[in-house]
């Protein structure tokens, strides 16, 4: 066992319950904004953002050694911004004041919400700023929609919900139906519970197996859906037909996004 | 195709994509509140809480017809809550403003911070008293030790985090290494992910299959994780060690909780 992994076990000793494990390391370090040391991870809300997109990775990232979230409203203040469902989260930065230097930048889905931060100049000029420079490049869902409008899907293989999936080709992407899609420094997931999937190969990448088993134990995910239909493939023609029709007009906004 | 299910197509067409499909019907009604047909949900959120607990059902119940969610704080004012990563969510309702007659009365679970809310002889008061009229009483992860301490596991089969659940017999609970367990009107969701599982039962009991099936496609919950282990049976024992080791003082602290 190497002198870091017994620092690890010795330190996951005052672990929240629920934390990756890995991030009681931080908890004994230096504050991660003081030493320098800390891995500046930038998550956007913008109103109508799906809260479980956003809190699957939350969940993961937030408990790596170093990691320091940054919840980042697209809004000018610090008010909180509602979800789609209508839940509040209290951001702790604006596109000015997050550091301009990232670890990752994530970009959560939602529908018209989504779109709406897809056609603002402004969100994406931050988007693509922040991406230039950051290690990782990433999103859930329809969040994916956003990185296009950025450029960033050029060339590259990405996925998304699929319900706009296709439309990553629009931003030159190569769409890819798959739960999570890694090209380069870009690290999409695909609908909403994807998130889970996404956080854990995202921790997996940062901090290696062993982070990323305690957080798969510690959050128990041995995930058993009650029922299956989760893909178009499994779903029952009938609810495909339902959601597709539900999911029409959105669908065609989002087919009139382009790259900013 | 019954009436219902065709008004439930139409106005699912009007659906964001990552609600689940049926609460498009809810926004082409009166206001719930004001038509007292509203199913009041109330979200329990206290210090330290687990966010990830909270919105994998908060992602599904709030997505149903008719569904009216009070995140309910135990603070005494509404300022923000912070969750176990830090997380704020800001709550819609204190414990005196929650509505009195709830059709889901909901606890996610944490470490210390739910260690202290099964011990806050007002938290479990409150609990207690909604959950006496609640259609359902309900926990994710940890959440369950509160329900505990409330009386409300006596003589009832249930499920918690792995490392608590061998505590609700504490309780007078009978612990049930499942990811759902329901006995009555209690239904008690495993850890953290398990919320995931958890909310898609409750939509199905309350909604039925169709609308727990969309709730399913538009959440795309197909999961395919990344890393096996989530369970003790399935992790390796190195990472059970660790974990397990690193829970000991919290596990110490939930040993001590009482029915209040």
């Amino acid at each position: 066992m190497s002198f870091n992994r017994r620092k690890f076990l010795a330190s996951a000793a005052a672990a929240p319950l629920l934390m990756a494990a890995g991030s009681a390391v931080r908890a004994q370090q230096p504050s991660p904004a003081s030493d320098g040391n800390a891995d500046h991870i930038a998550m956007l809300v913008y109103p109508g953002f799906t809260a479980l997109d956003f809190m699957g990775p939350h969940h993961f990232l937030g408990g790596m050694p170093r990691a320091q979230i940054h919840v980042v409203t697209t809004q000018q203040d610090l008010s909180p911004v509602a979800s789609d469902l209508g839940l509040l989260v209290q951001p702790t930065a604006t596109m000015d004041t997050c550091p301009s230097d990232l670890s990752l930048i994530f970009v959560p889905g939602g529908t018209a919400g989504t779109v709406a931060a897809a056609s603002d100049r402004e969100v994406v000029a931050f988007v693509k700023d922040r991406a230039s420079r950051a290690r990782y490049v990433t999103s859930v869902c329809t969040g994916s929609l956003v990185l296009g409008a950025a450029g960033l899907l050029r060339g590259k293989r990405a996925t998304s919900h699929w319900a706009t999936l296709p439309l990553l080709a629009h931003f030159g992407g190569t769409p890819v139906s798959e739960r999570v899609v890694r090209d380069g420094n870009l690290i999409t997931g695909a609908g909403v519970s994807a998130g889970l999937d996404f956080g854990i190969t995202v921790v997996e990448e940062m901090h290696g197996r062993m982070v990323a088993e305690a957080g798969v134990l510690i959050s128990e995910y041995a995930p058993q859906p009650p029922i299956e239909g989760g893909t178009l493939e499994t779903a029952r023609p009938e609810i495909v037909a339902l959601l597709q029709n539900s999911l029409t007009g959105f669908v065609e906004q989002a087919r009139g996004l382009t790259i900013l």
